[in-house]
């Protein structure tokens, strides 16, 4: 009976293992996917929705990265750094960039810039910012291009707290399941 | 006489090297631009209509770069690799996608591959490939992303031309204004 368990047990593990490797294999995409078929998570973030359209961890790519993300009124990005180029492009509705420099020991309190459909911004490397969905009425919907992926994340408490106390979310929220994939090899 | 001429040439020389220093300042830029403020140009390619979201030479970016690029039916890229990644994400319209390894010494005949609104892919580091408008009823509009900029083009007359015939490019049909314009301090 123990036996039997213990069978079915390691059977679903491996199910699982086997499940989330071929949700993270690179081998096997077709080189032309169509973008509503890629998964959309909110990763736990109220008001997100991400798809990786090109990645590092999902698709192989070594140098840029692409995201597609929509933002319900009200919600928004943590505050947050990372040390990479970083290239917005908006599709859909309006909002605000928050943005402070990296100088000093916090960031301190931030430029507001309003972003709109059909607009584009760029962050400065290891620049604190922030955008926030401050239009009640419509999806902010963002095209995001990163460099050096896998994207390392510091995340700001608020605009006053010192940048050596920023926080490091590494792997980020959509890399972590197939980032960890790798270690399941040890069971 | 002469000299009334001659002062109204270089006067109207300074003038052009102004405006190409202007039009190709990174200074002065405001953070958040309108797409539809940025110019377009088809740089002597029929059918083309070209706009640098985020480029290297125009907008400082040192790992990646982002094109917004319209082509009319019929109309093409060349025949090209180049030792960058690239991620072409289609915003309109549908075409086909060339594409042959850099293994051999010439390219081959190409995969064809249907690509449509709302569809992505990325072209392998030196691959050759070519986009191509094959629908006739409407343009394809596509956002580029590339790592490594300014791009260096490698161009191919045919797809049995060898790698090693293949005809540089660079600076390519949108840097050249502005990546030339530093040398014009020699005047």
């Amino acid at each position: 009976m123990l036996g039997r368990s213990l069978t079915l047990f390691f059977s679903s593990l491996l199910f699982s293992v086997v499940v989330v490797a071929s949700q993270c294999s690179v081998t096997g995409l077709p080189l032309v996917r169509n973008i509503s078929e890629i998964p959309l998570d909110n990763y736990g973030r109220g008001g997100l929705s991400h798809i990786t359209i090109a990645g590092s961890v999902l698709h192989g790519m070594k140098e840029v990265e692409v995201w597609l993300q929509t933002f319900s009124p009200g919600s928004r990005t943590p505050i947050h750094r990372h040390s990479c180029e970083e290239v917005f492009v908006v599709l859909k509705g309006s909002g605000t960039l928050y943005i402070a420099s990296s100088h000093g020991k916090h960031p301190g309190k931030p430029q507001e810039h309003f972003i709109f459909s059909n607009s584009t911004f760029q962050i400065p490397v290891n620049d604190v910012h922030q955008v926030w969905n401050t239009n009640e009425h419509e999806d902010l919907q963002v095209l995001v291009i990163i460099s050096r992926p896998p994207v390392k994340v510091f995340i700001y408490e608020d605009w006053f707290m010192p940048h050596t106390a920023a926080r490091l979310k590494y792997p980020y929220y959509w890399d972590e399941q197939c980032f960890q994939a790798p270690v399941k090899d040890e069971l």
